[in-house]
């Protein structure tokens, strides 16, 4: 969607007070000091145990329009403080307008399974040029990883079973629906009801009709007739406007009357009601009258945990619709991704390194330009370590748990493994080659399937071993043991 | 938002079975018979006792610039079945390509205070158009009234504290963020940080800094300092970086030197921690240095109930910055509207009311051209009546409860009423003008002032007495008896 939203100021999509740090660090002389920011979540969503990272190409095509426009600044420039002066000065706003950007960004490619404290995107660059950036970042990546991490949920219980969104009516806003559609088919999702969804991201839109075409007829059967008589190669009944079996039966009779013209009865759907009891019935209408390869849908609040429920109760559903419960990911609407300063160059051009203390272990932010490394055998990935890219890794290369330091495992170099961030601009150049959407979907899948199944179950999922290097476990620690008793002064 | 996602084709901005239902209506001939529908939820949203309406200044900007274009026609037209030949005839595509809205539409106006079943957005038009709008009608009033309603809740608590919105950083998308913070002005926020929606919607906006300022500095005192240097008109200090209450010191030494500036220190922010503990320290600290007019802010994960908490707790909090529970509406994402046919115009003029059955009363919808009448005494709002505009209302106005029909009340012709729906689009051409954000926002605040007080409570909330009028009762009951025999058939 954000491909929509340019034309006017999207680089107004920020808090105010990404504008005025920026006005302090220029007027202070900080702007162009070049920084490192790291941006990461801290726990999974769901109480589940895994995220799919989701939303880079939204942040791409946000970077690559990035400026700030005339209407911006006289905007950016009407603003006033406490006493109604003006907030910024003339020389702020045009050195916003001359502005190019010029960070660096490494990512994690959508797709990803990653996990908590991981950066899912690190940004370098001028410190005043970060600080923009980290709201709209922000905003992009913890919705799209949040519905991609639920769709995918759902395709864990799903098995081989069609998967359809239907969310756009209830989703947080327009952009809230599309986004979401083309988040959760890299889930996993087989197609959308949401056409611009489908146009924009090449997505299946797939829909038949709702209660509405039936009840503007005399008849269920007469409505179904019609449908069908029109749309003979698109036939799913929804057969739930009056009482489901007697509309199942009245599917059957068009269905016969579809083969005797060539086509078929592609499917029913079911939207209310005992979805178990029903569709098992369902299934036995169909199956008698012939009908063992029209598939059952159903509708109606589902979400992963009733799905469960349904296919341990036996349903006879084979395609699932999905709407609300995943488009707005309802039993958690946030993922609660944060962008932490880790590091900046300091005028003799070494790295200080930062961290933000926190009376919760959980809260304290890690130094450091960071990469992710994943270690796999030959039973899948085994383990990520945290590592900063300016210590060099020579032969072993050992990890220890960031919240309980008495637990370390090491790999030796013969272990094989991927560093997952790619570089994705280049001092503002953008130097990646986004993978199709189809791509990425498929990509999700494989990478779930190198897992041990434990972090995909929804209840007390096991906890893929994800460790700091030991070299920058020393650093985080011995930072931390400075700044509290630089704090008791 | 919405104005930018017009320039492309936001026409599509539907489900795939709108268009197949247009299809199909276009091919039987009914393309322009006339109907009616309903946009209504069913349930308060947060087991609350109201909802406010908002979204219908998007609604109007979508309508406005509704058409589709060659762009859109071409993608219609490449759309498949399961036999991979078109869903849809060049002629239809013909028709999309000519068509002009014709609909009328009329409102309850945003910011006025309303209940179950009520009609938010009443359409009459072409079946077919009306069916191509219920998803974006639904999708922007849906989510607009369900955030407008999560901040007045939150505005009910705070009283005459100051509320700020700080969600864009994680809400669903740039859209759910922007259209969010306007929802949230109308409910009762008095600022955002978000400045593409403060320029977009004439909201003030605000911000000062985060713990990325302090960090970049060495010390807490330097950032404090050098932030009040260049923006002494706006200085609002987070403490929390390293230690609450030595951060209130810091910042105390500032606001000395602001105020021998012929400044002051606006507020200081705690976002972590005891925040009723520190907010009572921090207080006593200020007060004793001589600064007992500057605020204190308090953030971190906020929402009705955890204000509510800390002022029983005597928190000195007396502004709130809300982020994440507001822009998501965390604990109920979605509000449930649904948009139902009430009404198809028959060859010979006459209307042909419809409603959709179901097995649980609450989901049975009802019929009629609707409009809402709500009654007034001396003591404020006291009931309001749905009716069906056909009726001639003559004399006394009787209504019946939905859902215990042995429960009902007259009004006589003496009692103040007035019509709640108001006339927004006449056949296509927009008739309303929008009263602004400002006095839309003064609208829902003198409406709560008139409610009974016990449907503004959290637990349990009073249930406000909304009737049928009899004649509608009774048409609806009928036609439930109707279509309940008819199905036994």
């Amino acid at each position: 969607m954000i491909n929509q939203l340019y034309d006017t100021s999207m680089s107004l999509l920020t808090d105010l007070y990404q504008l005025t740090m920026a006005y302090g660090y220029w007027k202070s002389g900080k702007a162009e000091q070049e920084a490192v920011f790291n941006l990461y979540f801290r726990k999974h969503p769901f109480q589940g145990g895994f995220t799919v990272a989701c939303g880079l190409s939204s942040v791409i095509e946000y970077l690559q329009e990035y400026r700030f426009n005339e209407e911006d600044l006289a905007y950016i420039a009407s603003l006033t403080g406490g006493d109604g002066n003006r907030l910024f000065d003339d020389g702020f706003i045009d050195y916003l307008r001359k502005m190019e950007l010029q960070c660096s960004i490494d990512a994690i490619p959508e797709g990803t399974v990653v996990f908590p404290n991981e950066p899912l995107l690190r940004i370098q660059g001028p410190i005043l040029q970060c600080q923009l950036l980290e709201t709209p970042l922000l905003n992009l990546i913890n919705f799209q990883s949040l519905i991609a991490t639920k769709a995918a949920r759902m395709r864990l219980v799903a098995k081989d079973d069609a998967l359809l969104e239907f969310g756009l009516r209830r989703a947080q806003g327009p952009d809230g629906g599309v986004t979401a559609s083309r988040a959760a088919y890299i889930g996993g999702f087989d197609a959308t009801s949401n056409v611009l969804a489908g146009k924009l991201y090449d997505i299946p839109v797939k829909g038949t009709h709702a209660h509405s075409w039936v009840m503007s007829f005399d008849s269920e059967l007469e409505a179904f007739e019609t449908y069908a008589k029109h749309m003979p190669n698109n036939v799913t009944l929804l057969v739930d406007t009056y009482d489901s079996l007697n509309g199942v039966r009245h599917a059957v009779e068009v269905g016969k009357r579809l083969r005797a013209q060539g086509h078929d009865l592609a499917g029913i759907r079911l939207d209310s009601g005992d979805l178990a009891y029903l569709s098992i019935e369902a299934r036995k209408i169909l199956d008698e009258a012939g009908f063992e390869k029209t598939s059952i849908v159903a509708s109606n609040d589902l979400d992963e945990y009733i799905m469960d429920s349904l296919k341990i109760q036996g349903a006879k559903i084979n395609v699932w619709g999905i709407g609300t419960k995943l488009v707005t990911a309802f039993d958690q609407p946030a993922l609660g991704g944060v962008f932490k300063l880790a590091a900046i160059r300091t005028d003799s051009g070494e790295w200080d390194y930062k961290l933000k203390l926190s009376e919760q272990a959980i809260k304290v932010s890690t130094p450091g330009i960071q990469q992710v490394r994943r270690f796999r055998d030959a039973s899948g990935f085994v383990s990520d370590m945290i590592f900063d890219i300016e210590t060099p890794l020579i032969g072993k290369a050992t990890m220890v748990d960031p919240y309980d330091f008495t637990k370390n495992r090491s790999f030796d170099e013969s272990v094989h493994y991927e560093d997952l961030l790619v570089p994705v601009f280049a001092k503002g150049q953008l130097i990646y080659k986004l993978p199709s959407v189809h791509d990425t979907r498929k990509r999700l899948q494989q990478q779930l399937a190198h897992f041990y199944k434990g972090i995909k179950r929804f209840v007390n999922p096991h906890t893929y071993p994800v460790g700091l290097e030991e070299e920058l476990f020393d650093l985080k620690t011995n930072l931390i043991f400075k700044l509290r008793a630089g704090n008791q002064a």
